[in-house]
C-alpha cells in the first residue's frame, strides 16, 4: 500500500506553485493555474527533479520537456514500465487534473523505495509537457511527438493563446528554453522506449460518483478534433449601416456557434466553443474579424467526422445568409485524435489491482463491485503512448463530475485507492 | 469660400498623428487608429492650440478635456457660435469622421482671419473629447457632461474597453492627466455658454451618394442605446460534461447575439454586438463569464424601448434552455440618447447656405436639387449640444456610405463644399 498522508501532503504542497481562484475556507481549497512552462511549472518540475534523485532516479528531459524519471529494476536492458500524466493546469484549473497521477506515481517510486522493493525490469515516472493544450493549443501535444504523431517542428512552433500582456505570443520552443527545459534527448519512442505506460486520472465525468463506486478502469477514449474558424467580414458603423449592407463577422460567428450546437445535439455527440475574439472590439463597430474554436468529440471516428462535416456545411450556409451575406470563412485544424483501445494486458493488471483494493471497501457495501469499466470523454497523454507501447489507465471519483473549474474535488480517500490501484498493477505488470 | 486646398492639406497633415492601415497607393489613403487620449490625440491637440494661438484666438480646456477656441467678435458679452467635433477616432477608423467637423471649423476661423472680418459677437471652434466612445465606452460623453447629461464624476471613472498591454485598464481622468489635458474650468454649459452648434460630419451612409447629392441639412438624429451583457455560467470540462450538464456562458450569448438581430428585424431598428469576451478561455474548458456589447438604435424612442425590451425577454428565455440552463444575464446600460430634432434656425441658416453654395453645381445637372433634409443614423456631440443651445449639422458624401473602417472616404471637392455651407451657416446666423 502507499503512504496516503504522504500522497496528500506532497499533492498540496506541489499545488503551492500555481495556486489560484480560493473556493473554501481550507488552505487547500484553492484552483490552479499553472499553465504549460510558466514560472509555476519550471519551480515544480525543479522540485520534482530533487524528489527522483533523492531515491536514486535518474531524470531524462527530452526535446518538448517531457520528463522522464527511471528506477532501475533488476535486468536494466528491458524498457521501463512508466506511470505518466501531466503537472500543468487550465487557467482556471484544479488540483487533481493530471496532478493525481504525476505525484501517485512519484508516490508509488517511493513506496517501492521505502520498501526496498526491486522491479523485475526499469519503473519509472513520467511528466508530459502541455497537456492541456490550454497555453499551446495543442493537446497532449508532447506526448504525440514522443509516439511520433505530430513533427517536432510543428509542436515546437505552436504559439500560445493568451500572451502575457505586453508580449508577442511565445511558441513552445521558445518557452521550454526560458524555463530551461528544453532537453537534448529525441522525444521519441525509440529514444526513449517504455515498456507499458499506466495513469491515474481523475474521471472528469460524473458516473463513479452517481453509481457510489471507488474505481474507473478506462478500456478506451473517444475520438476529438479541435479547429480554429475565422470568420471575415467588414467593419463598419453600427448606426448608419442597415443590416441588408452588412457582412458582420460577429453575427455570422454566433450563428455557426448556435448550429454547430444543433450538429452535437443531431449526432449525440459534443461541440463546445471555448474562445472567441472579435476585431477591432468597439461597441459601434461591426467586428471584420472574429476567430473562435471547436472542440468536437464522439465515441465513434466516423461519427466524429460526419458531425464536423454538418458544421461546414451549415457554416457555409450561415455565411451567405442575411446579414452575413458574403463573409468568409476558414477552418484551421488544431488536433485530431482518432478514438483509442487500450491494450488488455494492462486493463487486466488493472483490474486484478482494483478487484483487490476494492474488497478492503466490499464488504462495507454488501459486496457490491466497487470498480467497472469506463471509456473516457477526455483525451489523456495515455492515448498517444498507447499506440507505441501497451496502456491503460486508471479513473479516481470526481465531484459532481467537474474538472476544468477550480473546484474540482477527489477525496483523500479516493485519490489514495487510486494511488493503491496503481501501485498494484504496476507490480503485477512488471512481474508478467 | 474657405481656401479649399488649405483645409484638405491640413486635414491629411493632422492624420499623420495616428495614421493606420494603408488600402491605397497614395500616402493619404490609410486609416487612423487615434483613440482618444492616446499619444497621437495629445499630439494633435497640442497643433490644435498652435494653429488657433496663431489666429489670435483663446484656448480653454474644460474638465474632460474639451477644447474651446474663440475667436472674438465685435460684442464680446454674449456667447460665442461655435463649430464643433472631434479629433478621437475608431480604432480601425478614417480621416473624415469627426476630423473633417474640426479641421474645417478651423478653416472657417483662418477665412474669416484671412479676410479680417468681423462677426457680430464670437465665433469658435470646440474639440469634444472622446466622442466615439471607442476607448472609453461612453460615446459623445464629453459633450453629455457639458449639457449636465452626465455626472463629471461617472465620464472621469469610465475605463477604458482594450488596455494597452501590460497595463491596468486607465480611467478617462487618469488619462486627461496623463496627456495634460485636465483642465480646470467646468464643463458645463453655464461655465461654456454657446450662442449655437453647428458641425460637419461624414453622413456614414448611402442616401448622399445613392441620390447623386452633395450636403444633407441634418434635422434630428435618431435614438440609441448601448448596453453591456454579462452572462455567467459554469466552466467544465468540453469532453467529459454532457450537454444536459452544461452551463455554457458562450453558446448562451451566441443564441443571444442572434435573437437580437432577431429583434431588430422585428423592430425595423438596428441590434449590434462589436466587442464580446470569453473567460477563461481555454479550447476545452467551457467559459464561466462572457461578456458582450449590444448597440441598439431606433429613429423612434418608444420603439427602441420595445425593441431592446424584446432582447431582455428573449435573452432570459436563452438562460432558461437547454444546456444554457441556469446561466445568469446581467445588463448594464453604458449610453442612453434620446432622439433629438435640431433647431429650425441653425436648420435655416444651414439651408440658405447650402442653397448658395450648391447654386454653383445645380446648373451642370439641369437645376436639380443638390442637397436634401437628412435623419442622422450615429449620435454626434451636436445631439447633446441641442439640449443647452441651438444647433444643426451639416452632412457630407461618404464613398459607399461606410464609415468606421480605414477607407472612409469623402472626396476633396464634398469636403469643401460641406465647409463652405458651413462658413456661410455660420456667417448668417452670427448676422441674424
Ligand atoms: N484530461 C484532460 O482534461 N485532457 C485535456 C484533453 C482534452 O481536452 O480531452
Ligand atoms: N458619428 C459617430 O460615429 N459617432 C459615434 C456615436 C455613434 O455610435 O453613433
Amino acid at each position: 500500500r502507499v503512504n496516503g498522508t504522504r500522497l496528500m501532503e506532497t499533492l498540496h504542497f506541489t499545488c503551492e506553485y500555481g495556486k489560484a481562484y480560493p473556493w473554501g475556507a481550507h488552505e487547500t481549497e484553492t484552483g490552479m493555474a499553472r499553465l504549460a512552462l510558466n514560472d509555476d511549472d519550471k519551480r515544480v518540475r525543479h522540485w520534482l527533479i530533487e524528489q527522483a534523485e533523492a531515491l536514486g532516479c535518474k531524470v531524462t528531459v527530452d526535446q518538448m520537456g517531457n520528463m522522464f524519471v527511471i528506477r532501475p529494476g533488476k535486468d536494466n536492458t528491458i524498457p521501463p514500465v512508466m506511470m505518466g500524466s501531466h503537472l500543468d493546469t487550465q487557467p482556471t484549473g484544479g488540483r487533481y487534473d493530471g496532478i493525481l497521477g504525476v505525484i501517485a506515481g512519484l508516490e508509488v517510486l517511493r513506496t517501492f523505495h521505502d520498501h526496498d522493493y526491486q522491479t523485475e525490469g526499469p519503473v519509472g515516472l513520467v511528466n508530459w509537457t502541455n497537456e492541456e493544450g490550454a497555453r499551446f493549443p495543442m493537446v497532449t501535444v508532447s506526448s504525440a511527438v514522443w509516439a511520433g504523431e505530430i513533427p517536432l517542428e510543428t509542436a515546437w512552433n505552436c504559439k500560445e493563446v493568451t500572451p502575457t500582456a505586453g508580449q508577442e505570443p511565445q511558441t513552445l520552443k521558445q518557452e521550454l528554453e526560458r524555463i530551461g527545459f528544453l532537453g537534448e534527448v529525441p522525444a521519441s519512442y525509440t529514444a526513449q522506449p517504455m515498456a507499458a505506460h499506466f495513469e491515474i486520472h481523475i474521471e472528469q465525468g460524473p458516473i463513479l460518483e452517481d453509481g457510489g463506486l471507488k474505481v474507473g478502469v478506462v478500456t478506451g477514449a473517444q475520438a476529438y478534433n479541435w479547429y480554429e474558424i475565422e470568420v471575415k467580414g467588414r467593419d463598419s458603423h453600427a448606426g448608419t449601416t442597415p443590416l441588408s449592407a452588412r457582412r458582420d463577422a460577429l453575427l455570422a460567428a454566433a450563428k455557426m456557434i448556435v448550429e454547430s450546437n444543433k450538429a452535437a445535439k443531431e449526432f449525440s455527440g459534443l461541440v463546445t466553443t471555448g474562445i472567441i475574439r472579435a476585431e477591432p472590439g468597439s461597441v459601434n463597430t461591426m467586428a471584420h474579424t472574429v476567430r473562435f474554436t471547436l472542440d468536437a468529440r464522439h465515441p465513434s471516428d466516423e461519427q466524429l467526422a460526419k458531425m464536423v462535416s454538418r458544421c461546414r456545411e451549415v457554416f457555409e450556409k450561415v455565411a451567405k445568409e442575411d446579414s452575413e451575406r458574403g463573409v468568409e470563412v476558414k477552418w484551421t485544424t488544431l488536433t485530431e485524435n482518432v478514438a483509442v483501445q487500450f491494450d488488455k494486458d494492462c486493463i487486466a493488471a488493472i483490474e486484478e489491482s482494483a478487484d483487490e483494493v476494492c474488497a478492503r471497501f466490499e464488504e462495507a457495501v454488501g459486496g457490491r463491485k466497487l470498480w467497472t469499466h469506463l471509456t473516457s470523454g477526455a483525451g489523456h497523454d495515455s492515448c498517444n503512448a498507447s499506440k507505441r507501447c501497451p496502456s491503460a489507465m486508471i479513473f479516481a471519483v470526481t465531484r459532481e463530475g467537474m474538472s476544468h473549474t477550480p473546484d474540482e474535488y477527489c477525496s483523500p480517500r479516493d485519490c489514495i485507492i487510486s494511488a493503491d490501484v496503481l501501485l498494484g498493477a504496476v507490480v503485477r505488470y512488471d512481474k508478467a
